[in-house]
């Protein structure tokens, strides 16, 4: 008999080709699915609640898992993480939940982060770990901005060409500019995100933070529905999945 | 003719045998003596505040060096960070002062910030950046203890047997233990610190963190003046050195 787990994950993104299995090189995926399959024994499928690109990290991302059922969830946890050895993934926790639960189409919402290092100088400490830009953010220009942004919208302007989401609407319930010292942070929650959507928003609302845009001009990109019609993509470093979120799912 | 520069310096202390040059591999000192001596032309000295142990971080070290007048402040920041190449090393600021500041001898306050990540799983993205403390910690009953060693007392229980300062007499004017998320954050701050003081004081508040040891205990190791007395060294990954404090030097 198997039991479903959702593990959650944290993990440095710098390594590796994104969460999920390439053929062009090592994958979050791959690292626990090797670890699983030690583990039970035979191939077992870990499936994400998200897909994040290469470079991007997670403090909370999450996946389903079905184990032998002799496994309770502390030993899911520690085996996990002593089979994982040096690569930069921890498994922060595991929760038995029934086989129904499924880690992508059970979730009912999703937070990111995204760092940005707003100062003239390199980072040598966030090395990989922040978005380095040279020039200040005027993060309450920003925000004003990214008012503009909440709500549901049709957000083709903000949607890599290569996403595959059946529409291009989403409703973004959150999305906070907060400057802490030299980094400005954005806080943005939805139940779901299209491709690239974090870090188009992310380079939209950068080109607002140096005077270059006015909120005016991110609202007329939202409307044009057109990619070539907002900002650049934000680099991948700065992102951090932080939380998937489910109906009836204790993680304490 | 020569212009004195203070230099604001931020490292991530891992791959460097500490701050000073030594003959058992690279220190942050040699990396930028050899950029300065590419940008002056000669040897040139770079005299640090305080020296930091191998694996020791900072946000906020300071050092002087002389360089030949012609160039201004923020040529010596661009320059020395491109000399320094792909050493995780940035110069964030340079400041003009006269001959006679001394980045050791005219500082007159030093502020450390000390990072525990308290939680059962390994850091994934805090690696080396954090003292990875498995068991949870009581950061209000480690501030009662801390209370215990601020102001002035004979530290000689908190000193390495290495210390080679004059004195085991220092004023804590500054000891904080605030908690953050999963992380308990130590701010300390004083005119001048003992070796491992920081890190002695550190894994003897954990102690108390733990519950082994009260607030009386902590108080009655102070007393002893004897290294023994008191709890282990908590690792040198979780330090920084944040501020070096002088008269009459502004940075921004």
């Amino acid at each position: 008999m198997t039991q479903r787990f959702l593990i959650r994950i944290e993990y440095d993104g710098t390594p590796f080709v994104g969460w999920q299995r390439q053929t062009n090189g090592i994958s979050v995926q791959q690292v626990l699915e090797d670890a699983a399959q030690t583990l039970s024994g035979k191939p077992t499928l870990v499936q994400g609640a998200g897909r994040t690109d290469a470079g991007v990290h997670a403090t909370g991302q999450v996946a389903h898992i079905d184990l032998p059922d002799k496994f309770d969830a502390n030993r899911v946890t520690e085996a996990l993480n002593a089979l994982v050895g040096e690569w930069p993934i921890t498994v922060i926790k595991a929760v038995a939940v029934d086989a129904q639960t499924h880690a992508r189409f059970s979730a009912i919402g999703r937070r990111y982060l995204y760092r940005i290092l707003a100062r003239r100088t390199p980072p040598a400490l966030l090395k990989d770990r922040v978005w380095h830009h040279k020039h200040p953010l005027d993060a309450e220009a920003m925000q004003l901005a990214a008012d503009r942004l909440i709500g549901r919208h049709d957000f083709t302007s903000f949607r890599a060409s290569q996403c595959q989401a059946d529409s291009p609407v989403r409703t973004l319930d959150e999305l906070q500019v907060v400057a802490q010292g030299e980094e400005i942070h954005l806080h943005v929650a939805a139940r779901s995100f299209l491709h690239h959507q974090v870090r188009n928003i992310t380079g939209t609302l950068a080109l607002v933070g140096t005077g270059k845009w006015s909120a005016d001009d991110v609202s007329a990109a939202l409307e044009a529905c057109d990619r070539s019609a907002a900002g650049p993509t934000a680099p991948a470093c700065g992102l951090y999945l932080e939380d998937v979120v489910y109906e009836d799912v204790l993680w304490d």
